[in-house]
């Protein structure tokens, strides 16, 4: 096999043609080898759970952005360059941003992030202008950013291809995971846990799952268990949230873009949702970082949350009991934990300062 | 296949025991599936090369701390689990330490990092605290802080183990990202570019393309070209540099631990080694960004700053017309951009705010 074939092997488009439609034999391939992401064992969630419960950590963080979000980007901007669009356009702050940026750098497109004005994170941009996007502040609210980037989207003389989650390709390369965890487990999981914000990851897991379960490549569907935080949690609690408010700023979302797809996992699965609140989400996300040595954004903690929560018997929570012996869980991390340095910055320790000898220093160890 | 068998096929040692010799069967495996990064092709960088030339960028920024120190240690630390130490110790301001505590979290061993008090950047400790390491400032310099190390890694007493780069262990691991390159390839490339600091990465690739080549699973070996940063060029100018200084961070060394490996994988690889200003390596950090999507610190960038220079004719650097047509070159990008979000932040442009309506963001694009 020539180095060109093996390296064209790369990337969820590559991977995974056979099983996205909308990619065609003219679909320029716009992928930066995105995917295979490491599903990592825990030895210590699956010791606390007991019942010989394998717990396993999909760690979306290491995908070319550091998010999932470029599973849904490498097949957005494709067919973006495929439809002709000069440039790409989001109403993002944070990881859809630098995952829409990254693949039209790539694929040598603009692209434009509206955001409104009062309201920019400088921060949580950095990955968006390091790729070189251009973005605008608008006056108005997020509402208004949003009807901008549809407006901008319907205008078939602009060369603009909408990437936010109204995009319909993206969901298409966000089942790919599911393809990657049937592969690696042989099988699919039995439950699989996820944090649920705007609930195009669920969505598109769940239909990852059940087209492969329809080709017999899993013999089984897992059960999907969604997890909102406490101050976002329109899906658990069945109504729009006003003004959604929690440290997992990934899932910051009051009215999901994918509510019904969420609706339909959920009832399809048997699965749950579930909301935990900020503290158990931070909670979750030092806890992962300490005892297993995965750093992982505040949201995506959201999933570990929600099976510790449901290992103590909170109210609402999937009922582990009734799992089988043996049982296996997937928790999907979204995204690395650099993505937020502020939140993981917060909480420094104080430093002490000692003398430059060994005694010193193992008297500081053990204190 | 059960799913045990095919998730400890992850990670290096599970992936490259049989080179390893270090690792015994008695060596419990402390890994977070380290490797596997994205060898990514550059279409741009190749054709500025032109001539046929195929440039590939190792993306060692994907690993799980989010740079290619996780490759020794999980070496390191295995091999200091496997001796009973109780604590990993490292003088580190960035991704040692990062990498250092990430594994002891994952080996239930503490982890200290020593460093010299007054010179603490915290924002390069996020990681190192996330992970739960214990960060002890000495009254001292760098240099006190590594005697230190040392010390308390001869006490056999102490029951800590060092992994600072004397750590023996750490080269085995770091040497497998020359297989990697090897199998995707289908062969050695014709040169490999990569940044040069404590020149324990260009000792470990060219053990690594050495020991695959005795074997016969490479035809050839690369010409490796170092880079160092101008103001830290100790290797370069065959000298000590008192006090290195450079953007670079990670490889801001004036001492290098492996000088006699760098100078041997020169010599014995027909290669070179340059020096690259700060400007220049800023410029092929925003450019990778900007133009193939790919973000990396800037110490990374080193490498594709060496390239370009090698490209400009700059003096001291490789020469490109010496190598056939259709050569592979590989650029090794040690660490993601997100390690070094400060140098990002502080090229951050202003944002221009404009009127909702669709005409006004059409005319802000266009500016």
């Amino acid at each position: 096999m020539s180095a060109a074939t093996i390296l064209h092997d790369r990337g969820v488009i590559a991977r995974y043609r056979a099983f996205l439609p909308c990619i065609g034999p003219q679909t320029p391939v716009i992928s930066l080898n995105e995917g295979s992401t490491p599903l990592i064992h825990s030895p210590k969630l699956s010791a606390l759970l007991g019942r010989g419960a394998q717990v396993y950590l999909k760690y979306e963080g290491l995908n070319p952005t550091c998010s999932f979000k470029d599973r849904g980007m490498t097949v957005a901007v494709s067919k973006a360059a495929e439809a002709g669009a000069q440039a790409v356009v989001c109403a993002s702050t944070g990881n859809t941003s630098a995952a829409a940026a990254a693949y039209a750098a790539r694929a040598r497109l603009g692209s434009i992030v509206l955001l409104p004005a009062g309201k920019i994170a400088l921060g949580k941009l950095v990955q968006a202008f390091a790729y070189g996007s251009k973005v605008i502040a608008i006056e108005g609210n997020f509402d208004d950013a949003l009807r901008l980037v549809r407006e901008l989207g319907e205008d078939r003389t602009s060369g603009i291809a909408v990437v936010n989650s109204i995009n319909p390709f993206r969901l298409e390369g966000q089942k790919t995971a599911s393809f990657e965890i049937i592969e690696e487990l042989g099988e699919a999981p039995d439950v699989h846990f996820l944090p649920v914000g705007n609930a195009g990851n669920i969505t598109a897991y769940w239909q990852g799952y059940r087209e492969w379960h329809a080709l017999g490549k899993a013999g089984r569907l897992p059960r999907m268990a969604g997890v909102q935080a406490a101050g976002a949690a329109p899906i658990f609690h069945d109504r729009l949230v006003e003004a959604p408010e929690t440290v997992a700023t990934a899932i910051r979302i009051g009215n999901p873009a994918s509510w019904d797809g969420a609706r339909a996992a959920l009832r399809e699965s048997g699965g749950h949702i579930d909301a935990a609140t900020d503290a158990e989400i931070l909670h979750a996300q030092a806890w992962l970082a300490r005892e297993e040595g995965i750093f992982a954004e505040p949201a995506s903690a959201a999933s570990v949350a929600g099976l510790l929560r449901a290992h103590a018997g909170a109210s609402t929570a999937f009922p582990l009991a009734s799992l089988p012996e043996g049982a296996s869980i997937v928790c999907v991390l979204t995204g690395h934990g650099l993505k937020d340095p502020e939140i993981a910055k917060a909480g420094l320790p104080e430093i002490r300062t000692v003398r430059a000898e060994k005694a010193e220093i193992l008297r500081a160890m053990g204190a």
